[in-house]
């Protein structure tokens, strides 16, 4: 019977490796679909959502059925608690990325993203990579000290996000904005959609880092609550 | 030591619907202060998160004290996997109404809601009301059929959330913006806002019915996932 609980808990958390490898894919197609008004990369992104979505509902039901089945101690409890909170961040973090690539679908054949925005969202694009591929690495990871420093490394990454994310307001609201309304919407939306792809990989880190070493991370407002001011 | 275990039970239970009533205040006072460009009102939420965010810290604390100290049988374990999922939506719902007065302080004096959408702002005000009453009472109820009943009313609500959301749009886009992009940036996100904290509200309910009926509501994407496309 342990063997079995043990052999659960490897597959729930080669799951969430996976759904984090998933999710860090779709967003880099999402961007790249969106960079280059890539109608058929926004619809292969919004397409392979299913697979992440099925992966997160086989995931939560076996977590479900081992904690149906066994009475796992304390450790392996929180084990999966963390886990079953972890895939329902990664699966939002999918959804986020087809947020991206419907932009992109729905104003094809033209760009979302105005010429002089092109280079921030880039960038916005290259840190959701990054922040998703340490995610990754601070799941499939086994040693506490490099998990705790990726977790610092992934919030200081989620702090450029935030500073990527103010800029596109001050090019929005400089006076001179000539792409009209619609673009404004898009741009505004896309800002938001990477952002809390990012806040959501915070999130999955800092709970693998309370789960491995007690330290409770800083306050829900501080990085789950941030919003970026619109000045 | 039953005793002790179900005295716990109880007191996050109780936590879950005292939250669920305070982030439902806080909107409801958001949507006004947002209508009446109120800045001491907008103040007031802001204030409020604080101690929802207290008692989101303590009620996951005492739950994974329950966890570590007892070893909880299955249903009560999904009891309390459901409780931990259901403090971070609300939690979350709190997150949204601040940003909805944020957004008011940041235009004070001015009021970020121009005439023509001040009617579907207040009826958005008035969804997100009844749905986080009708949260509060799902996780209130103990009658699995009024609680099923009660959550397909929060889905059906949801719809109409959405609706009103697309009619932003629809005005924001007519081609006729009188207002500006600072004006439609506010209206995006305060669509956003509202939406989003509707969607944490059918997630609660949803997460509440599976635990008591066992029947899983529908695909992630089709709730949690919507995107209302700028069409």
């Amino acid at each position: 019977m342990r063997r079995t609980f043990h052999s659960g808990l490897d597959e729930i958390s080669g799951a969430l490796v996976e759904m984090s490898h998933q999710v860090g894919e779709m967003m880099d197609r999402a961007t790249a679909a969106l960079l280059d008004a890539d109608v058929t990369g926004a619809e292969r992104v919004i397409s392979q959502d299913a697979a992440v979505d099925d992966l997160y509902r086989r995931t939560e039901e076996r977590a479900y059925d081992l904690l149906a089945r066994h009475q796992p101690v304390a450790g392996d409890l929180r084990t999966i608690v963390t886990s079953l909170n972890g895939v329902a961040d990664l699966e939002r973090m999918g959804d986020l990325a087809v947020h991206v690539a419907k932009i992109t679908r729905l104003r094809y054949p033209r760009s979302a993203v105005p010429g002089e925005l092109t280079g921030t969202m880039r960038e916005m694009g290259r840190v959701a990579s990054r922040i998703a591929a340490k995610t990754s690495q601070v799941l499939a990871g086994d040693d506490p000290d490099a998990r705790v420093t990726l977790a610092r490394e992934i919030a200081v990454d989620d702090d450029a996000m935030d500073a990527l994310h103010r800029r596109l307001f001050v090019v929005l609201l400089d006076g001179s904005w000539p792409h009209g309304v619609e673009a404004a919407i898009d741009i505004t939306l896309l800002g938001r959609f990477y952002e809390r792809f990012a806040d959501h990989a915070v999130s999955v880190a800092e709970r693998v880092v309370y789960l491995v070493t007690g330290e409770r991370p800083e306050a829900p407002k501080g990085r789950h609550g941030a919003h970026v001011e619109v000045t």
